[in-house]
């Protein structure tokens, strides 16, 4: 048995905002958590006292959270990263994504996906749901077998030979061979690490008959649906142009939607479609930075939350981000929608639970991981707010705004998933010219307590 | 004399989008830069040559820039970092920031400028034009003397009894008398890396008379005039009640405005404003993420550089950001005008121009900082693609884009002010799970010569 205590943390278990355990414990076994707090102290004193070997982790000062789950990435866009800066959609995917998604070969996909899985992992991201490109995507599955990440993946759909360029295309019945061959390789494997996923380009990719034989198969297989939906205004139109109804609508006539099924970006709807987005469980994967870069616009997330829909956070591609960087999404998606939807719109704790728990809930996972409590899988970041530049803390009594606003992946100190490390950073010295760390937060106390004489008796402006 | 050699960088002068050298070399004397290339390598040979001791940087594979300069600063708010976060401006002053502030010491200011200059440092950024608060201010004089970044500041004017509150207030000859004790003392100081500036913190806190004094003090000793203005609705509203007048057309009649004058935020404007602006060389201090956490809008620069008005850059103060990183607020600067104004509306080298040669231009500093070339200051960023996770480069041939969008803090190698290093940082070594960065660039570039055969000649969506 693989047997594992990390104490004196301040656990935020993400079940509720005041989920915060000071000085908290996690016990696991064989990588499932099993005990927290004091049982999970005495759990580990018990199985030391039979001998066993325990690995303990003194994470004094050290902030421990649920991984961050992204639900929705392209590995094998990593290294098309730094292309061109100025493009909507259309024309990107065309001059630089789609070209350079068809010049991998095995080799080269399995170090993008290698690059990107490195780069999840050094920014706290413990599991994602990925597309894979046309070809090639047993190197996906294999760079994640060895990354040691929680992946859900499968080969991108893309059989009209119409919409399609040559080069990135598989004609239908080839395209759901594929799909069912991967699904028979790695569906399960790696002690249910690795996924498989159906894949549907977008709309404007696919024939209707793939949508339909994706969305029944996914069905009878129990694995998810993913794909990409209402991003930009020329693909909704060219949607409606083709089949006549509105994106959400069209998807749903082919039986796409629902739990279980994550549809990335979701930013130009109809009431009609938020309607049907929240009466059936559909999951929308927000992307903030790669819906920046490619002009895209502003998801309206705290209607849709509003509605009860459920929605879960991705970095997208490196091309069109250029980074996989959960905490870069993070502060994105609760900066904007202060400008778009007022200063309270989205907490940081909400911003927060989107990377967690309910990326996690969206992925079919909500067994598995996105919180920490017993009985899921220690999938876990430990992060340094000494580090970087992110104190002094003290002001609050939460994290979630230090993590969002403060935090960046110089902030991660060490990411696990099934309880074995998949990242991990010496803890740097002290920085000759930075205050040490005590010496901030006794000034922000002090700071704090003459603040309490002034505070709330002025005047002033209105 | 103090003689440095850096060589074999990329050397981006900033001069232009084509001032790019690779293998590229500097030399300085005393801190002040005096020949460029193979020149520069002629100087140092020959002063080695005389058994001169020679500072030599081999800076293979590293990226050297212009030190960034951020034009609007409150280094007396670093301590001040992670508190409330879903408020916008007035409340946010009035509940945490003003009475934050009223409750230093000369020992926690020092020590929240200290903070705050590391963190400047550390993310590459050598010149600031910063606010201090209503009291203490030589403590932010003597944090910059001892960090080394090149530091204007001055202590803010709140001379208005009816819209101050009473801890954070000075009345008009007071606040005018501390000014010019700080400008005797300090403006100047270290070398001219100290300077002393008119800091009336908004038309909202200042009487008129103190508007107008500082103005004409200002032209009189040759110092800036820093300010904010049009940041919020409701501040407009409230210099509308109180002067009549819009914002910047009620600075004017005061006299703040032209060269010398740093407005920051400068979101609310109208046509004739905006005029105004454009006609007498007022600068403007861009903010985005305080603007975006603060939700106080997005500033229109690409209207304003259309106008001809300069746009600049800065974080504002830790507690609206959380952060004093010059990354943060290039990428958001970049990304948010691709949704308020088009793909191409603000490129990657605008942004970079804004952060370095626009932002020296603004702080009367034209001529010692802002772009790499003889007769400057060594005020110098040296960053390394091959740190974090920015990798591959080489899709384009210009460094532009990946330092805005894919770089953030852990690429910064070394930041020199006067030639004299203020922060550095060991190269890491290889990271286990990420592919080494040659094999990356070579991948991309294997990718690149086999999509040349497809890109553009399929067809696809449109």
């Amino acid at each position: 048995m693989r047997a594992l205590l990390i104490e004196n943390a301040l656990v935020a278990g993400m079940r509720s905002a005041d989920d915060l355990h000071p000085r908290g414990a996690v016990w696991a076994e064989d990588g499932v958590i099993r005990a927290l707090g004091s049982e999970a102290r005495a759990a580990a004193a018990a199985s030391a006292a039979r001998g066993e070997a325990v690995e303990r982790v003194d994470a004094e000062g050290l902030w421990l959270f649920p991984g961050f789950v992204q639900t929705h990435v392209h590995l094998c866009q990593t290294l098309l990263r730094n292309g061109p800066d100025d493009l909507p959609l259309l024309p990107w995917l065309k001059t630089h994504v789609w070209p350079g998604e068809a010049a991998h070969d095995e080799e080269t996909l399995f170090l993008s996906a290698r690059l990107g899985l490195a780069e999840l992992a050094a920014g706290g991201t413990t599991a994602i749901l990925d597309m894979g490109t046309v070809r090639h995507t047993d190197a996906v599955f294999r760079a994640a077998e060895a990354a040691g990440l929680r992946v859900t993946s499968g080969n991108a759909l893309m059989d009209d030979a119409a919409m399609n360029p040559p080069e990135l295309f598989a004609e239908t019945s080839e395209a759901l061979e594929e799909g069912e061959r991967l699904f028979a390789r790695w569906h399960g494997a790696s002690n249910g690490r690795l996924r498989f996923a159906w894949c549907p380009r977008f709309a404007v990719s696919c024939t209707d008959r793939i949508l339909e034989e994706a969305a029944s198969r996914a069905k009878a297989q129990g694995v998810l649906v993913h794909t990409h939906a209402s991003e930009n205004l020329d693909e909704v139109a060219l949607v409606r142009e083709r089949s006549g109804r509105a994106n959400i609508e069209h998807l749903r006539e082919v039986g796409i939607g629902g739990r279980g099924t994550v549809l990335a970006h979701v930013i130009h709807t109809s009431e009609e479609e938020r309607r049907l987005l929240a009466a059936d469980g559909t999951a929308v994967a927000h992307c903030p930075s790669s819906n920046l870069k490619l002009a895209s616009g502003i998801c309206p997330v705290p209607d849709y939350l509003a509605r009860g829909i459920r929605v879960t956070l991705g970095a997208d591609g490196a091309p069109c981000n250029d980074r996989l960087d959960a905490f870069s999404e993070m502060r994105h998606a609760a900066l904007l929608q202060k400008i778009a939807a007022g200063p309270g719109a989205l907490t940081a704790w909400q911003v927060v639970r989107m990377a967690t728990a309910e990326g996690a809930e969206a992925l079919g996972l909500g067994g598995v991981c996105g919180t920490i409590e017993a009985g899921k899988r220690a999938d876990l970041v430990l992060l340094d707010p000494t580090a970087g530049f992110a104190l002094p803390t003290s002001w609050r009594d939460d994290p979630y705004g230090p993590l969002v606003f403060a935090f960046d992946r110089g902030n991660v100190v060490e990411t696990r998933v099934d309880g074995e490390v998949v990242f991990h950073r010496e803890r740097r010295g002290a920085r000759a010219l930075a205050p040490r760390a005590a010496e901030i937060e006794d000034a922000a106390r002090r700071l704090r307590e003459r603040r309490s004489g002034n505070g709330l008796r002025h005047g002033g402006a209105s």
